[in-house]
């Protein structure tokens, strides 16, 4: 799919900082060596937003975790404060190391990002019974403060994080899962033109007080044959038991099968969101965000 | 519907600790004046497993906000690592207020439980723009770290953790939406005896590679007019994009549609799992977890 309207020259890709981060890997593997700006954000909210105000043309930020599940942040986001589009996805494997200050001694604190903490949940039960688990807002933040002089702190974070900050990696590989991964999405104000293939994402409202009315939704997809390969229900914020839908299709609005049942979706809904049609990359080995 | 097999003088209530959370403001609405002990955890897993381990007889755990969504490690706890069941439903009004420390001054840091602070953010960027945000395992726990001494931070929670620990209420109501309510459960290791009405909940995983297998579980109850109040995805932790599904509907096991639809369910799905019926009880005014 092609992605028009941002020139490489003006490109500031906005994500979460600091340098470290898993969002920095994928925004460097995506645009290392063009031309463009790389801005860092303290958290998911801010590098949303920054694209919004239009002081960003794009940002790389977590939607969801294969443990952990859905990024809320920024879903959220996607719902409630801003009108942006995904297009872009990318699954990175993610690995977390356990980063110790060169003068550390007995760890009493674990710091990370809430994500990372819950990933690493068995290792830490079996190793660190008695620590206290401390989120901060990325990784990179939990490295950055074991490194400023917390000695009886360890961070959960990259080795990249442990280079950048010259912190000591103590153990490697610390997830409780080995097929632990991360989705990334590229966000722009404007969707990229469909091509087939990919997915396609959208936000249904239904009346959630009828029987049936969800499943009236997933049939105008089953009935045409477009699988469904995600189905995420977060809060209306109208009353607690009213939920809004998160869908993921394969195919792109380019495809007609596709076209019919998003429209038909949106004439049964309440509310309606299209996010837009986007490839799907894999991308090599990394490490964490 | 009947609990059984637990006498006062034996039960044992495990709750999110310490002194002045939320849930133990709901464990002592519900057996306050009658036998039994109260058993602070420091975080939900401990009181969850406290009762898979026979050290607790039932627990009062969030299950779910009406803003942030899903408390995901309740369901986690629930799907992967414990046999429990649901046998009392709760839901209870959030209420935020700003504690601080009598010899406060400039707030740099504002602590609280993540979804607390998730559930104030808009008041938090608007007042504090430039704070950091730290999540610890409580509100409460919070409310006691101002009270130990951090001077420049200050704490989301209740008006009674505020009495407890000695902190100043700044601002009152500061949650962003007033409607906010949180769902609280009771678990145990046995069911409840079903009698009609209530909710009963449940847990599938499908083949999610196939168009049309959730909308072949929904129609299950669509077909019999079982009210289906709520879908939760999370993830099967087996691989990105495969998923499990929470489900609760109206009615008991105890109504002949109700286990008809389940048991249809149950012999769709790759993995099943019956939280049991439970009567569904609002609760007074409370002030926040």
């Amino acid at each position: 799919m092609a992605l028009a309207n941002v020139s490489p020259e003006s490109r500031v890709v906005a994500y979460l900082g600091p340098q470290g981060t898993h969002s920095e890997e994928i925004a460097l593997q995506l645009y290392r060596g063009k031309a463009g700006r790389f801005t860092p954000y303290a958290n998911i909210d801010g590098a949303i937003r920054a694209v919004a105000d239009g002081k960003a043309t794009e940002c790389v930020v977590p939607l969801e975790n294969s443990l952990e599940g859905a990024v809320n942040t920024t879903l959220d986001m996607l719902a409630h404060e801003v009108d942006l589009y995904i297009v872009r996805d990318l699954v990175q494997p993610v690995r977390h190391n356990l980063l110790l200050s060169p003068a550390g001694r007995h760890v009493n604190v674990i710091v990370s990002h809430a994500q990372a903490l819950a990933q690493c949940r068995h290792y830490l039960h079996r190793h660190f019974p008695r620590a206290e688990l401390q989120a901060v807002d990325s990784t990179a933040a939990a490295a950055y403060l074991v490194a400023s002089g917390a000695k009886d702190h360890a961070a959960i974070g990259s080795r990249r994080a442990a280079a950048l900050y010259g912190l000591t990696v103590a153990a490697t590989d610390i997830q409780d899962h080995p097929g632990n991964c991360t989705r990334f999405v590229v966000l722009r104000t404007e969707p990229a033109v469909p091509a087939a293939g990919g997915k396609t994402s959208l936000l249904c409202r239904i009346d959630g007080t009828r029987p049936g009315s969800l499943c009236g939704i997933l049939q105008e997809f089953a009935a045409r044959d477009v699988n469904l390969t995600k189905i995420e229900s977060r809060p209306a914020r109208t009353a607690l038991g009213e939920y809004i839908f998160f869908l993921d299709v394969d195919g792109s609005l380019a495809e007609e099968k596709v076209r019919a049942a998003v429209a038909a979706v949106k004439m049964k809904s309440l509310w309606f969101k299209n996010f837009g049609s986007y490839p799907v990359c894999p991308t090599p080995d990394g490490e964490q965000y």
